[in-house]
């Protein structure tokens, strides 16, 4: 014996969320039709709306219902750095952290030729296109500390050169409020090779 | 900064599923946004046909579209047992443990006097009717092993003491292929007070 066919229909549908598996499935869908409908109604208008609605901002491809996102529509903000992140959520938390004040370009992901992921499908070409106007004195390639965070990194570097933009790279270090015991030994050893000198409070 | 209004009101739904933060939803949205749209249609599509369409079955209240479940509209199961069960979820245990072959009553629910949830609200009264009826020679009462499901249990057994039909409770004791080592001491009694006389396989 299942669920019944619409049941068993919405479990399934629940699994293309990120790590949700067919018991999780079963509580969303059980805690949604006998205790929640209402909220599950919320969920399907709003996820539809987003579905529909949200795109890609025109300047810096982060995502938007509106033609330009609130960052690029606001002349508070500094034309002169240029800030390349992998995702929103990368853009979000550097906005979060503060202190930034520059533009943003977000790729949407990293160069993954074994997916067949190219420089075309993570807007490379129109990266090249932004920062050849003219303004754009730094570029900041923020993409993660990883081998195809830093892969991308190199990528752009070399794409962008013949620019003569100044290019620069998120300093890699021990994370603030960690034990060392904790940290990685590549963490440790680039946080070795980058040792500064030592500043008083 | 934060993502725009569609993208929040988003992330803002997804809190509606069980055990879902602030981190997760916002991973959620991001992944169907980003990655995975037709997913997302997909679930958009199955859960608003659910909320619509799945409703509870007539007689035996679990969940279905149509107007009886597949059990109760089953002509094979044995009418003379009824299992009493809080959750479609538990029927569902039940049913894939294999074995039972009678009919099932879900409670959707047990009685929490503090939340305001009495015996018409987990369908009691209905329950009466179905047991009154000709047919049910045993009620086995298959609600939770915790305190509310104990107390519903007893409620229930009170109720339909009257109606002079069997009363069944599923036996306690210690989970097949645990260790005793992390069984709790409530449920160790119990199997020691239920102990039965040793079989040889």
């Amino acid at each position: 014996m299942s669920f019944s066919p619409l049941v068993e229909r919405l479990m399934e549908a629940f699994r293309v969320l990120p790590s949700v598996g067919p018991k999780t499935a079963q509580r969303m869908a059980m805690h949604l039709l006998e205790r929640d409908r209402d909220g599950g109604r919320r969920l399907v208008e709003s996820l539809g709306v987003a579905l529909e609605a949200v795109g890609y901002c025109q300047r810096c491809r982060t995502l938007t219902e509106e033609e330009l996102c609130g960052i690029c529509a606001s002349p508070r903000r500094d034309d002169g750095v240029l800030c390349v992140v992998e995702s929103p959520a990368d853009q979000l938390a550097i906005e979060e952290a503060g202190g930034f004040r520059g533009r943003y370009f977000v790729l949407h992901g990293h160069l993954s030729p074994l997916d067949g992921i190219g420089p075309e499908d993570i807007g490379l070409d129109q990266l090249e296109a932004r920062v050849a106007e003219a303004g754009v004195e730094e570029v900041i390639l923020a993409t993660n500390p990883t081998v195809e965070g830093e892969a991308t990194a190199h990528y752009i570097a070399a794409q962008l050169a013949p620019l003569g933009v100044k290019l620069s790279r998120l300093a890699y270090g021990v994370p603030m409020g960690g034990e060392l015991e904790y940290v990685d030994g590549g963490t440790l050893s680039r946080a070795f090779n980058g040792r500064l000198p030592f500043q008083g409070e």
